[in-house]
């Protein structure tokens, strides 16, 4: 048997239970979107941050499945304090471009995604039940919407890879929150925790898998351990520096590059106001 | 060509690019641990929440795996935010329980993988470099190490359900932060921001599938759209009695459980005093 025909044994055997997993997630109310789609681990290991898209659109029925996969994430307590928006609309692409600093390789995306702490569905249920709503006033309930949002992102985004699309997450969807939320028309009490772009990757323009730091340092056994961090963090700047070059990328200490970020409030671009745009959004941090 | 031979002949082919990838992710310094590992979409929307598990011990290469697997999530602007401690020892395990609400499948699980948000780390290479470290006062620092280790863990949890075994989310790792930072020796600047529950799951007390929100309820085009919010809540509230009575669970509306579990600060389960917690933990929220 060939490969292509392995490949179509696999993808007819699966096809029924993934059908299955599609009724079971929405109670039989949505339609299912099967088909053999890659392997785990290489897909999750294979991982690059891709920022050249060929202008083919995203396939309608692919977001779908990657909305349900996200839907499929652990959600705490089945809160689900999240929501996303899907921008195909070049003209309102462009604008959110701007609004995230301007950077390039949004205005070449076929599809954004801007995903989306919500706590205003929440407190239209405290609404139609008639209970207080206090916790919502917590920085636990705005921690729960940012993790709850983080791992349906996360799904979704290693399920887009698996079914060809590169992406690439923008935290700078957190620059411009009021501009943002008026553009999208978010209600108060939710707002942009951070983008996705989405696309087929330029083949003319192919990213690399990036080199992490060694699995030691973010791997304790039992209790933390920091004894080797100086000697890690000057381990994987050598291994940067390597990459770097190989990249035919500027070369500069992982270690520098990290301190500048984080080294003075302007260099959080706008971000260090978010606080004050939260709570002008509606959001409490008791 | 059976089964088990075009599993195998599956399992050779992903073999090499699966060791590949590893040595791209840790530049050639790790150990590889390849195999087919399953299908993408079938893991992801097949998750269900486990809490029942057999005694057996979790593979320490299978725990690598899905660290590597979670170091290659993306990571903003390549900070890595964020460390996991894996506790196996039954009486550190018991003690953590002990701080989760006293959770009982907690106690029954052969690892606990403590993922920790961590600006610890961070704050050393600014020393190292001789930077200021003001950026890290701000709450969008403290956001991004926590979407940071979100989708982290995310691909951890797919990866080991992948592998085999059944996983559980625990944000009762926060209930008390300051005594679980000094059972697992965690430094200022980082905290146990959730949990993960993993083992083979016991097949005499199987999980099943939880259905979510519909669809079009999480998933806005173009801009955020709330006009079926009400009648969608109910369509969920209906499915969630059909799922309750299925599993023979106490049956109740989503919609008032919800509402009830954010009513008032004492729902919090201590986790109302977070704020003031992390400050004391080396956090500011500027």
């Amino acid at each position: 048997m060939g490969q292509q025909q392995q490949d179509m044994a696999k993808s007819a055997e699966t096809e029924d239970r993934i059908a299955r997993l599609f009724a079971d997630r929405y109670g039989a109310s949505e339609p299912g979107l099967p088909g053999y789609s890659g392997d785990v681990l290489e897909t999750i290991l294979g991982h690059r941050t891709v920022r050249s898209y060929l202008p083919d659109a995203v396939d309608e029925e692919d977001i779908s499945v990657a909305i349900a996969a996200a839907q499929s994430a652990p959600s705490s307590s089945n809160l689900q304090l999240w929501n996303v928006v899907t921008v195909a609309d070049p003209e309102r692409i462009s604008r959110l471009a701007a609004l995230a600093n301007n950077q390039k390789h949004i205005y070449a995306a076929p599809l954004v995604m801007v995903w989306i702490c919500d706590l205003s569905r929440m407190r239209k249920m405290t609404e139609i039940e008639g209970t207080t709503a206090d916790g919502l006033d917590y920085l636990e309930l705005f921690l729960t919407s940012v993790v709850d949002v983080s791992l349906a992102a996360q799904n979704a985004c290693v399920t887009l890879e698996a079914l060809g699309y590169g992406t690439c997450y923008i935290g700078s969807m957190r620059s411009n929150p009021i501009e943002l939320s008026a553009e999208l028309d978010l209600p108060k009490g939710s707002f942009s925790v951070f983008g996705m772009t989405v696309g087929r990757e330029d083949p003319a323009r192919p990213a690399s898998v990036k080199p992490r730091l060694p699995q030691r340092t973010v791997w304790h056994k039992e209790t933390y351990r920091a004894d080797t961090v100086a000697e890690d963090i000057a381990q994987y700047n050598a291994t940067m520096r390597d990459f770097q070059q190989a990249q035919a990328m500027p070369v500069v200490d992982w270690s520098l590059k990290s301190a500048e970020r984080v080294a003075t409030a302007d260099m959080l671009k706008n971000r260090d106001k978010l606080k004050g745009f939260l709570e002008e959004r509606g959001f409490s941090f008791k």
